[in-house]
């Protein structure tokens, strides 16, 4: 490899190093030292974000760097934990001072809005491959979980007030030019597929209302498989019922339900409470700046069905899968 | 891509998943939540793995899945910190059984030695590459750090007893070709290389007793030197009483000083200790089932000095830096 104009530890020192503020010891010793709020539990969620995967190489540096956080902190979320720090570990080609100038700007600049820390982490030459690892606190027997849905239960879906969910994917179709939109369209779902924004707030307002959540990260088919495994359920869902942005809605029905249902890169909340709830699920939603909307009920016959306006079976389009897309 | 045989989540279900201990909720939801210790300070560290810098590709599946997480343990060692849980992220060309089945073998057989879980991560499909957290605890104020080396330390290198530091270099150089070794010599430094022990017990013994600790992951010269920048001194060492083991001392002397001095890989533990502690360090090191060498002192005056057994200055050959290498 080529001798780079910045070293590892200089470059650790230029874009990552900060005070440490919650940290007893933070970035430039073996470890982070770290003493967590006495009492609460803590949650932990890591995700790896590949180029090509997960990322365009054609995304902007500081939109990536608030991305692979806010992935991770879409699991916070869903767990209803209060983010609290992070560590990141870091493969890049070369050591190059835009991409890591409006990376690293991205990332601080949504760890400052959540008042989280970067406590330590790892960097390497490699193929551009970014692992966070988050770190929140839970009350006990407070956290979120996939486990608790129970048959009655109401199914709902976060997502900006006025827009939906299934943006993100509607993007990726138009960098793979399988359709085209307008300019302005485009800078909208593709503001959503590169800048998700991790619903902290709603996990937090969520505790103790809602049954179970997950974020939906891989396609809302797929996502809800997992709850309804774990809690020993089924779901019926109403395709029309699904949110969407006035972008998608003025899509072919074939691309929003696709886009909706097999999107995945929504880092929405998707989750469950008790039929009689909705008041207080709208109220929880609101005073977290977002939406919720109501898109079907937990069953207890096993098995997800996914109903058309006309009360018709879809056929159900499976999520994301690493390993078989 | 190709359809693999194996799906993301029968991948984890098949290798990484065990039945949750100590962790609330392990693999299979958002977050892991997990408990740790109340009064207890977390020690956290991530490495990255990545083929061709940290690993060959010829290494067995096995050896690998250990030394990933033993690179980690490592940092916890460096620290005094007691191991107790890790999260694993992982991306895969392709869902290959066979290195599957080894590196969760590896993985998993190190991790019970020490008592550890793996409560959670992320597995993608991209470049190979290896990213573990680790999660350890330690009393507060009890950490051993990088900052707290003082003039008339001695400076210290654990090995194993009748070895070295340095092996793990030279099995670099045979695969490199820059040497020949007989097969059985060859098998020993490959060993080393390959399946480094981290001297977790040792670390934990020197709670107390040393002023400053680190691994020596990128060659003794250049982590010594985080050592002495964050301690504000500098050091004397006696290239002549570094350890090495009966195949690297029967090398070429250049040999000798490049691998123990400029080595990398050895995850053994430097750490400095007060001039009249040499019994109790021998004693710590005897009940981890280590040697300890003592191998030079701190110095009040700033900067690394190396001596050859004339007592004439070696020049210093520094440490590995990924982007500089």
């Amino acid at each position: 490899m080529q001798r780079m104009s910045l070293g590892e530890f200089d470059l650790i020192a230029k874009y990552f190093h900060r005070p440490a503020r919650e940290a007893v010891l933070g970035i430039g010793d073996d470890c982070a030292l770290w003493a967590p709020t006495p009492g609460q539990q803590l949650a932990i969620s890591s995700d790896m974000l590949v180029e090509g995967r997960h990322f365009l190489s054609t995304v902007a540096p500081e939109r990536l760097g608030h991305k692979a956080l806010a992935v991770n902190l879409s699991d916070l979320a869903a767990c209803g934990a209060t983010p609290r720090a992070f560590t990141l570990a870091l493969a890049l080609p070369r050591a190059d001072d835009t991409f890591l100038d409006g990376f690293a700007r991205g990332l601080h600049d949504l760890a400052e809005r959540y008042g989280i820390e970067l406590i330590g982490g790892d960097t390497t030459a490699g193929p551009l491959n970014l692992c966070i690892t988050v770190f929140g606190e839970v009350p006990p027997g407070q956290a979120l979980r996939r486990d608790g849905a129970r048959a009655g239960d109401g199914v709902w879906v976060s997502h900006p007030v006025g827009g939906g969910i299934g943006d993100a994917r509607l993007a990726l179709e138009v960098f793979r030019g399988k359709l085209a939109l307008p300019g302005d369209a485009f800078e909208r779902v593709r503001h959503a597929m590169e800048r998700p924004e991790p619903r902290v707030a709603l996990g937090l307002a969520l505790r103790g209302l809602a049954t179970s959540a997950i974020d939906l990260s891989d396609g809302l088919a797929g996502d809800i498989g997992h709850v309804l495994r774990r809690s020993g359920v089924g779901a019926t869902l109403q395709a029309g019922a699904l949110p969407r942005s006035p972008v998608l809605a003025a899509q072919d029905a074939r691309w929003q339900v696709e886009c909706t249902l097999a999107g995945g890169d929504d880092y929405e909340l998707l989750f469950t409470a008790p039929a009689d709830a909705a008041e207080r699920v709208h109220a929880a939603a609101a005073a977290a700046g977002v939406a919720a909307t109501c898109v079907g009920c937990i069953d207890a016959a096993p098995g997800l069905r996914v109903k058309d306006a006309a009360g018709r079976d879809l056929a159900v389009v499976g999520g994301f899968d690493h390993f078989r897309a």
